[in-house]
């Protein structure tokens, strides 16, 4: 039994940037859906997105999928009216972005502003998109009972530009400083913003297909397990306002840092 | 009913730094003990200790009092010998430091070095003593099962140095560095070593005695809760080890920073 | 007697984002022609610029405008010829920019891309234009005994995202990343690169228009001095390569920090 | 003939750390001296101290040895007592300072604490004894056109903490945020306080006698020129109090960071 199943209006939470099943979008959806929130499911790919609300829906939860692209304004304002007309949004989660890798000078025009395009621009109009909709949920429902958060995926590039990850490193930073503004303007009105630096690969889809011999050279628990993940974004979720984290750092227990 | 009630041997949470009842050491004591975890409460003063473990044990919790001085490698070893008599140890916290105020060319050559040997010193004698008895835990149940974290309490001087803290900050960004050795040199052994910067007042005994407006001026969730620092210690500690944080910030949701 | 005068090639300087003559640009103009160097100054109004190289030709340099928008790859490719026919690029400096301010959620779309336009997108243009030219400059003249240099200026903001600057914190910290990835991968090869943070006013045109009071109020030295800040970029391309800095802070002796 | 040679009472730089010729406090001892300050020498080895001192008069510049132990708030008061008989104090560069390297398990209490003593309570009582005479010397001259330097030497360890260097890293994190302190402290009293992150092996005794296979494999320009470094001291000791350096990195062009 769900610790909001008897809240008349559905708690939701919004989650832009999910893929495949096996993926961290998928293991957020599942972890809020277990808790009796509405998840509402952003991604690129209908099929993809579908597949990941049908599975959620069957083990029982609360799922819709809300095909979107996350770099266009109105695909997100559109979006953000089908999750105000579902419930009361209480967590927005920005997980999309990519990690394009290429020696700098290699990197095509395109290819840079695409890494900011998802990851910076991105999360600036997810942001615009939720922040109305958690604050409003704020004003319904009384600051100190109810959390709101605003949570965001970022990487080990977001702390530090490498080589070969000119375009992603340069978004990721910018992503992440986007966090700390938004969590200055926004902690003192009640929403909760936080960057969750994600140093270590994940063992999901994206990997498997990309890096199959890293994966099996991992070794027990060597990559970032999607639901471990999930589980520590629903415990920032879960903070009482009077100790807020605003950023913490998840890597696996053998992960060289 | 615990989830470690069943275990043959209990589980032990030792916790260096206890004072007041109103502290962040006896609600750290009091969450662990929720767990059904026996706590081992360290601290100076035998009085306060002993209040914190009877009143815990008075809620159904174990705990026990082992007063020692922190910066003695022999009170250490001493109280390390009878956390092994009492079970397995399975989380080692160290929260003890004072803050010392004063203008730089005023502080003496004693509290200088007094703010190193309690937040520094502590804390690496108290890391010496813990480890060998949390790697135990590990080789007799399994390291994947069963957790094994030592956590270390920072403040906002441990990131940077600003009068009038210059001895304390000094000591605070010591022991931040100690918790990133230990992090990279065990984390691979099995044990979960993370370093929480608290940046904020706590709402306890000791600014309530120190700064009475200040906690009356902070209004609702303005002061950092004890109880609510001391679950994200728990769930530091409950942390799946493929996705370990070795640092987050905590802070009320109206702090400026 | 400069120390490159008997080079039978000159050496040269470009400096993107040179506005006023009471700038930072024009000012690091010249410090570098007072060497000796020629120095190619890179800005969007014709006007300034042109004025710019004027008064450093005045003063016995030897200094070229090169109106250019440095979003455009074509004006930067056009620019990069052009600095190839006058001599060996030695230093390149990106020093454009220009901060929005607005709360998050007023921004415009537009802004917000702009921001990253002009301080990121820039920056990687003008990277790619610069770096072939350094490094042929590199080759033909010897790593150890000539210095090749790629200078970024940052801000404040570059280290952290507070309101109401979350489009040119965003851009800012993209443009830091950058410039460590560079740091990263051209360092190896001989090209210096360094990043500036510049935490505090400078004293220049655009502030005097923009905030005649605080100009006012700083006191003596109370706000960065164009032609310290130069120094400090010219010490930096002089720097042996034995002992590089790839990030110094600047900031003036009364600014809180 | 030097900028201060027309001063009728000497410039004195008071540099503490001193060992080998080969070495940084030699050569800031040497980079000084050229510019015509009276330069103190401080060293616990009077041989090796002296030996640079004469070094130093037999290249024409004026220098002292001034053999002290700077754990000890009486040597260093001593020292402070000579500096200023001999001129006035315009720079104290602290770097002493000795890396221990061991399993954190395994390293003693007394390596620990030594490690402590050495870099930071001695960096402590440096500052004390420097200020008061720096402090003395701007307002004898002028804040503005006389600089005032407290420079300290940091390491790579001085940002991170990391195995073998449990004792080091603390002990450098401590320094690093003293220097910080002591920077938001003196600085808009016109005293410059810096700190310099040295990043990498430096070309000196040390190194050559404990690492010569290193040494050799560094290749050109792979380890830190001693005078590389002091020539980075010396700017930072002439820059401009209207924009000053707290923290600025150094590391050789090919090393890995």
């Amino acid at each position: 039994m769900s610790e909001l199943s008897s809240s008349p209006s559905p708690s939701v939470a919004w989650i832009a940037g999910v893929g495949a099943s096996a993926g961290l979008g998928a293991a957020l959806g599942r972890r809020f859906a277990r808790e009796g929130y509405t998840v509402v499911l952003t991604g690129r790919t209908a099929q993809r997105v579908e597949a990941v609300a049908a599975e959620i829906r069957e083990h029982g939860g609360h799922a819709l999928a809300a095909v979107a692209d996350i770099t266009s304004e109105q695909d997100l304002a559109r979006v953000a009216q089908f999750v105000k007309r579902e419930g009361i949004l209480r967590s927005a989660i920005f997980n999309a972005g990519n990690a394009v890798r290429a020696p700098t000078l290699e990197l095509s025009v395109d290819a840079f502003e695409s890494a900011w395009r998802t990851n910076v621009l991105g999360g600036f109009l997810f942001a615009r998109a939720a922040l109305p909709l958690l604050l409003d949920g704020l004003d319904t429902t009384g600051g100190a009972a109810r959390a709101a958060s605003l949570l965001f995926t970022g990487a080990t590039a977001s702390l530090r530009g490498k080589p070969p990850f000119a375009a992603f490193a340069a978004a990721k930073a910018g992503l992440r400083s986007l966090a700390q503004t938004l969590a200055r303007e926004y902690g003192p009105r009640g929403v909760h913003v936080a960057h969750v630096v994600i140093d270590g690969g994940i063992d999901g889809e994206r990997l498997r297909s990309a890096a199959p011999q890293r994966v099996q050279a991992a070794g027990p628990d060597g990559l970032l397990q999607p639901e471990a993940i999930a589980e520590s974004y629903w415990q920032l979720h879960r903070q009482a306002r009077s100790a807020w984290t605003q950023e913490l750092d998840l890597r696996p227990w053998r992960e060289p840092f």
